[in-house]
């Protein structure tokens, strides 16, 4: 018998390690829908018409050739120690929260925790980081994080235009902000009509502004006492705004004691490392009075049903969806995995080490500047925390030059000053190299003084609740930490099957490099030159995201989806305004739109026409043509999800971008449902000018439990020009992010998934996605109906649950989604984009095993509510409305009118490996009815229209 | 109110994340202690008689400092690709398992499976590593792994030895063996007094010999069947030790189906980098005939109490325990981490992909062979699997140096030849090095040829269990691990309170760095320049070793606590030898002995005199002295454990090593308990002339769910000539590990800890392990007896509480420790030293509230207990006796005599956070008796020599 090797690649990562079910198992899954190959399917559910011509191209690399390449790239970059400053500072990570937090993925595949009963963990450390921004700002209420401190700037901004009693329609900016916080707020302030005032606070006039914003301490070190200014705007019926650092809190007067209404800033230094721009998590802390308007997530304590404590988001309706037309934030991502980092780094240290932190800090810097100005620089400002700058005159080249040589970046600041920021990471070695880069030698003795007046220190405690005061041991660190996690349900351990947001594989292999320091502790602001790894990285993301989207440049700059979404139309209305077309405002979209849509387009001070669904969930071509025409030369866009927030491919797709063409509009694709196009149909080659893509859903970034998320865009190249800038890489256009590569070392893990996987690995996971979901979909047919099939009966990547006959039986909605934590899952996503249903998507990287396990929970929840149908049991009675069971509930006298057994362990349950939710299910109050990725729905903008 | 800056150092690792108990927390444990300070009870505890005059020196590093100064020796490794084989190969761990195990501390944290409800998981994953090893081997039992290839083989022997039929006193190992397992036969038959016969297959008389070991593949790559010569031994009584290579036996005749008895190797090729020479598993697998004989630990299936299947250890009791005195293996620590990694690393790739692996690294070597010989080089041998060797004459320097400069490492072989050994990363660009490495350019074409006969191709089925045909996608892979993890209960859950094993904290930092490539990924045996780094690091933790102990050397070669006995009284023989004294083999052991002692005393030739215990458990001094008196000239050594095993710092230590060395012995001390000394005692200034140090135990490198350790030994001036040597790094004496400086990656963790901690950190980790024992005994004593406190009423660095009075009433130490299990601990060592009692170390690194969680939980048990002796409830209905409960119980029918609420929620458990057993109490079978440490208790001994 002659020896044949076995056809077989062990280092197939898209077929054996990405996509889920093995060939083997595909057979019998495509049995089971009915057709005899995936080709079939493919073909009876991507219509021929907008398939993509040519497949993908590149070849793919194993695990181990991923990591030889990301070696060589991170080689690339040259680690420096960034004294920069600007918003971005070196900080320590405790090796104890990178293993066990970022490195863990159990914390950072989790979902947003819209269900509080599985995030009960999640919650707790988010609590916490509110509680630690509340207590170091002094203000009363703090949101669970925002996207970054530029950002977080301009949503002050929005909600200040908001609360203010003044009518002015002006926002002052102290000059003394960061430059990328001002072009941000800039870039905002344009299509709501605001006028920026940007100048020295000395010269601020309450009157004519409806708020003010300060940067505390400033940007170039300033520290100063702003209580009168806000006294003043108070008096005008102004807002004030304290752009702050947390850093400086546990040693500066807080701004809640200078009377502010908002705070905002980052928390990246507290252990976050820079990641040559984020993600780190951005916060907002305002009075108690104006928390109903405050932008971004909130966690908030309530009752589950047994009247335990339980956590959950509060106050989850949001601006956009309170003020709807008038929306003026459509923020849907926080940054939940860096805001719970900061939040542990806060529990390690506690207020005593917190302070001894701040206070290294300044005395360090203090001593510098006392070196500095002992042999004859001038140094300003007079009153400083960590940040001085030095006049250097026509020798600024040389001292930047010289810091180089020493490691060191200082801030170029105009063509005649450097700045020097102080961190955690500033030990005397690098204050010799400080010191050396201006010719001086040797260091001051270190000296109790502070560099600014007594009276800017802060008099109030922060940080007394017990758990910044827990013993902080390690043992103690690991085990809190482990405990939280271990409340939580996340991709380890279970499908999240959650419809729209495509909770699919984060891979080991694409997740280590961003912990490496050559990525992890680059400055956004270093010299090119010193990050020619991440260049590399970008540009070939950039080359392989034009080739799966037909688009012709792409933009990295936005860090959320929404905010692509938001940048997308900005670069359309830019577009549209170089060829003098001013009046193009009116954006179409459709009711099935994801709500973000047209929050986004509200921002970007378009007008939203609502354009109807026909019945089978399709966009109403007719309707969409009529409002086209009506808008004519006004048309300046429409925004299409593609395939449909419905999840089918529409055949009239062509169409409707022919229409907008036709009337001079630009197309926007929101790139939601990308994960069902991939290899199969490029955006850019069906019609569409822009797109964002979600690269914590189709490019394998994780969800982190709520953030972080990447949102780039690719445009075709009539909108390349008008792509965003920014301050520090240039650009027409201003910044819709703090960085010019938004969160760019998640990027690493976009750039990791696609090189891993391949071209054609790609286009097969579209593929698996597909018949992943058809076969859910036929399984279920029957036992529950499935709405918005196509024209050939299959969906696309998910399919939507019909629920609503069960409401005349009294089971809700919410009932199935509880019931099914008894089996170890996550809902399906709820009643989006349809009241009353339940939309699945179980992405190409879940197995047959695991799917199997949720057809066969999903059989018996019905066979359940069948039971209460019949009536042989009342809904109120069934184990539907008692789920999710828990430990107590086994415990405690069982009253129950179904037995223990089946209660615990519906079928689909892991025996052994039982999932236990801590809490019962939690109390729903006023305003939390929109669980659906909480973007509210398109509809109550179609009310507001008519 | 002048500023005064904050005092504390937020970065102290010593104070403030290593040593559990915070400053005030310390307070309130002396005061219950009933001491006015640290100070008082140090001095009440340690007599000052031994206390070391002077304190360590060196100063901390924080965790910060620490990576840094990692990172900078690490860049002193020089990170080549090595083919040098020799049983290291390189290996590609897969990311998800890298991740998931070796990075997690659910997995790297735990102890050994003695308790086995809660360790369910690791059990799961070492069972299939026997199976497969099993399969691949074809043999019918194998154990959970053993220390390296080497000692494997020395295992094998002593085995050999034992099973063997023939009388002969000979051992016949194969030339083409490994030349370090060679070597560390030669060191073990030695002092066994079996003769080493060093020859070719060919000349092999099975007459002469009890046994023999073939190395399949050989060392130099040769692929021969040896079912002849099996035959022929088989013949003669004779055992048959096949050492060989788990991927070559994916593609070649497996050593089953050649006859063998007994296959070893290593497992290290199955995803475990090489690490500088560990720690990697070696298997061991045996014919059923011969499964009671062998060494090490072997997992097997049980039932739990209420008849579900549970996994167990079984064959617990050992070879040394069967044979006692004359014992031939001391085998204690197993590699359990690296077993779980390269069990994982099969179901990973499953038979198909184990079987391309092995697939594609012979086709490459036979590519390669090709090559070369077109060339016109002298290739042998004929027939290979992924081992060539070329015939270079005196081009050998220049070959090796031509390789070097493409970044590859040949083996030099004698003075005219050099191996090439390929492996699964080997790609066509390294083959394209390795010709031109010849001066041959190109590659020739891919041809699916074998380099050996087909007849050599294996023919049975091999991993054919479903778990090796799970699905294998990521997702599938990551909740696997996850969910066996979550069955255990480690250190990142609860204090593991093990007397003599010392489960402290293994610090994130601590373990960071030995997954760094430029750690990771160097074979033992290349070139010393291209080690730097380790040299550095190794060199460093040798000096504070040294001055931690008093000891002037050390060596780093012994991989585990009981191979640096063996290691320390080998040295001590030696020594004799090398002065003359060939008749000093007398080993006098106190009967309080870790069990390894005696064992090891045996393996080294020594002959055991056991010396009685005084009352008070001190070593009785007049019976030692009578029994070195009868000794006399034949004395060679005592071992003496301090402070005690019964946790004692007896004050006679001193005049035990003066009678020692009076009548000529050498003084080895046993650093078991080294936590209760660093800082504070020097063994080497007390009179111990050489000691191992547990590294896995007092300097914090984690157990790994049961392996890896480190024992290296430390000896005084006059020792060091007689340390253990190596074929590669030269040396008097032979060695006792397959790697020069054992598994050398692991120092890592230890040394990380010695710089962070420093001098006085460590001095302050060893007084408050003795504060933190001492307030237990203190807060027990009434409700339990605690023996062998000092004479001044103190415990050293655990307590032992006595449960003998219970027995009365029914109540067992097993009734106890299970009970413990529902309060979510592992139980304290049980029954040893003394039988019926619970050992209790809770180390430095556990906090007040977890003692006090801990001892909450003693006190309710005692209350339990007093129940059972009032007559309340009888022992068997008690909960003691149902302990642990799992959810089953309470899920089915509740028939207890007592509430489901006492029964699951003892006080002292954790309600939320609750840790659940996955099954109920294991069913113990015969010769399971002894759960301690499962080194058998030295009574046995001291029976034999009555």
């Amino acid at each position: 018998m002659a020896f044949t090797p076995t056809d077989y690649n062990p280092y197939d990562f898209a077929n054996r390690r990405h996509i889920g079910p093995s060939p083997a198992e595909m057979e019998d899954m495509l049995a089971a829908v009915g057709v005899r190959s995936l080709d079939e399917l493919i073909d009876q559910t991507v219509p021929a018409s907008i398939r993509q011509a040519r497949p993908l191209g590149w070849a793919p690399l194993s695990e181990h050739e991923l990591t030889a390449k990301m070696t060589e790239v991170a080689a690339k970059n040259r680690v420096m120690t960034s004294l920069i400053g600007q918003g971005y500072y070196g900080t320590v990570t405790p090796p104890a929260i990178q293993r066990n937090i970022l490195e863990n993925p159990a914390w950072y595949t989790a979902y947003t925790p819209y269900q509080p009963e599985i995030a009960q963990g999640r919650l707790e450390a988010l609590l916490n980081f509110q509680t630690m921004v509340c207590d170091l700002t002094g203000l009363d209420v703090a949101n669970a994080s925002l996207l970054d401190e530029a950002t977080a700037a301009a949503e002050a901004m929005a909600m200040a235009e908001r609360v203010a009693k003044s009518k002015a329609k002006a926002f002052f900016v102290d000059r003394f902000c960061h430059p990328q916080t001002i072009a941000v707020i800039r870039t905002r302030a344009l299509p709501l009509g605001i006028e920026v005032i940007e100048d020295m606070v000395e010269n601020l006039d309450p009157e004519k502004v409806f708020g003010a914003i300060f940067q505390y301490p400033g940007s170039y070190g300033h520290v100063r006492d702003y209580t009168a200014e806000i006294a003043a705007l108070h008096g005008a019926g102004a807002v004030a705004v304290v752009a702050t650092d947390l850093l400086a809190l546990c040693l500066l007067k807080e701004p809640g004691a200078m009377g502010a209404d908002i705070a905002i800033g980052s928390s990246q230094r507290f252990g976050v490392q820079m990641g040559y721009g984020g993600p780190h998590a951005a916060f907002m802390a305002v009075k108690d009075a104006h928390k109903r308007q405050m932008p971004g997530r909130i966690v908030g304590v309530s009752i589950d049903a047994n009247g335990n404590p339980a956590y959950r988001l509060s106050l989850q309706t949001r601006e956009q969806h309170i003020r709807r037309e008038k929306a003026t934030s459509n923020v849907c991502t926080a940054q939940a995995l860096l805001a719970v980092m900061a939040s542990m780094y806060a529990v390690f240290h506690g207020p005593k080490g917190l302070r001894a932190i701040a206070e290294r800090v300044h005395l360090r810097t203090q001593r510098l500047a006392r070196a500095l100005k002992a042999a004859g620089a001038k140094v300003s400002p007079k009153a400083f925390f960590d940040t001085i700058t030095v006049e250097v005159g026509v020798g600024q080249a040389g001292i930047l030059a010289a810091a180089r040589a020493e490691g060191l970046n200082f801030r170029k600041i105009g063509n005649n000053r450097v700045g020097i920021s102080l961190d955690e990471t500033t030990d005397e070695r690098v204050l010799v190299k400080v010191l050396r880069a201006f010719g001086i030698l040797g260091l001051p003795p270190h000296r109790a003084a502070l560099g600014f007046p007594e009276e800017m220190l802060r008099e109030t405690p922060y940080l007394t609740h017990p758990v910044f005061h827990m013993n902080r041991a390690e043992s103690e660190m690991m085990r809190y930490m482990r405990r939280l996690s271990d409340r939580d349900l996340a991709l380890d351990r279970a499908m999240i099957p959650l419809g729209s947001c495509t909770m699919k594989l984060n891979a080991a292999a694409e997740m280590m490099p961003i912990t490496w320091p050559e990525f992890a502790t680059l400055h956004p602001f270093v010299p090119a030159d010193q990050a020619a790894g991440y260049t590399e990285a970008i540009n070939d993301l950039t080359v392989k995201l034009c080739e799966i989207t037909g688009y012709d440049a792409f933009s990295m700059q936005p860090n959320s989806g929404a905010q692509g979404e938001y940048a997308g139309l900005m670069t359309i209305l830019a577009y549209h305004r170089a060829r003098g077309d001013h009046d193009r405002k009116i954006c179409l979209i459709p009711i099935s739109a994801h709500g973000t849509n047209p929050a986004s387009a509200q921002m970007a001070g378009m007008e939203v026409v609502v354009v109807k669904s026909s019945p089978n969930g399709d966009v109403d071509v007719e309707d969409f043509r009529a409002k086209a025409e009506a808008a004519g030369n006004r048309l300046a866009a429409c925004m299409i999800t593609y395939p449909s927030t419905h999840g089918v491919f529409e055949e009239t797709v062509r169409e409707v971008c022919q229409i907008t063409h036709e009337f001079g509009g630009q197309v926007y694709i929101d790139g939601a449902n990308m994960n069902a196009m991939v290899g199969l149909v490029k955006p850019g080659e069906i019609g569409g000018d822009v797109s964002h893509l979600n690269l914590h859903k189709t490019f394998a970034i994780p969800h982190g439990g709520g953030g972080p998320g990447m949102g780039p865009i690719g445009v075709r190249a009539h909108l390349a020009p008008h792509l965003p800038g920014h301050p520090e890489t240039g650009g027409a256009e201003g910044p819709v992010s703090a960085a010019p590569y938004g969160s760019a070392s998640i990027l690493l893990i976009s750039w990791a998934y696609c090189l891993m996987m391949g071209g054609a690995g790609l286009t097969q996971a579209t593929r698996v996605a597909i018949l992943n979901a058809n076969y859910i979909a036929a399984r279920l047919k029957g036992a529950y109906g499935v709405l918005y099939m196509g024209n050939k009966g299959r969906v696309a990547h998910e399919c939507i649950l019909d629920t609503r006959p069960f409401a005349e039986a009294g089971v809700t909605v919410d009932d199935i989604a509880k019931r099914l934590i008894d089996n170890g899952f996550h809902a399906p996503t709820m009643s989006w984009p349809v009241a009353g249903t339940l939309m699945v998507e179980p992405t190409e990287s879940e197995t047959k095993a695991e799917i199997d396990r949720f057809i066969t929970a999903l059989l018996a929840i019905r066979e359940e509510i069948a039971a209460v149908e019949k009536g042989e049991i009342s809904a109120e009675d069934s184990p539907l409305r008692h789920a999710p069971h828990t430990v107590e509930d086994l415990v405690a006298d069982w009253t129950r009118k179904y037995p223990r057994e089946q209660g615990c362990f519906p079928p689909g349950s892991f025996r052994e490996d039982k999932y236990w939710p801590p809490v019962g299910r939690v109390d729903n109050v006023y305003g939390d009815r929109n669980l659906v990725c909480t973007c509210p729905p398109v509809e109550s903008y179609a009310q507001a229209a008519e």
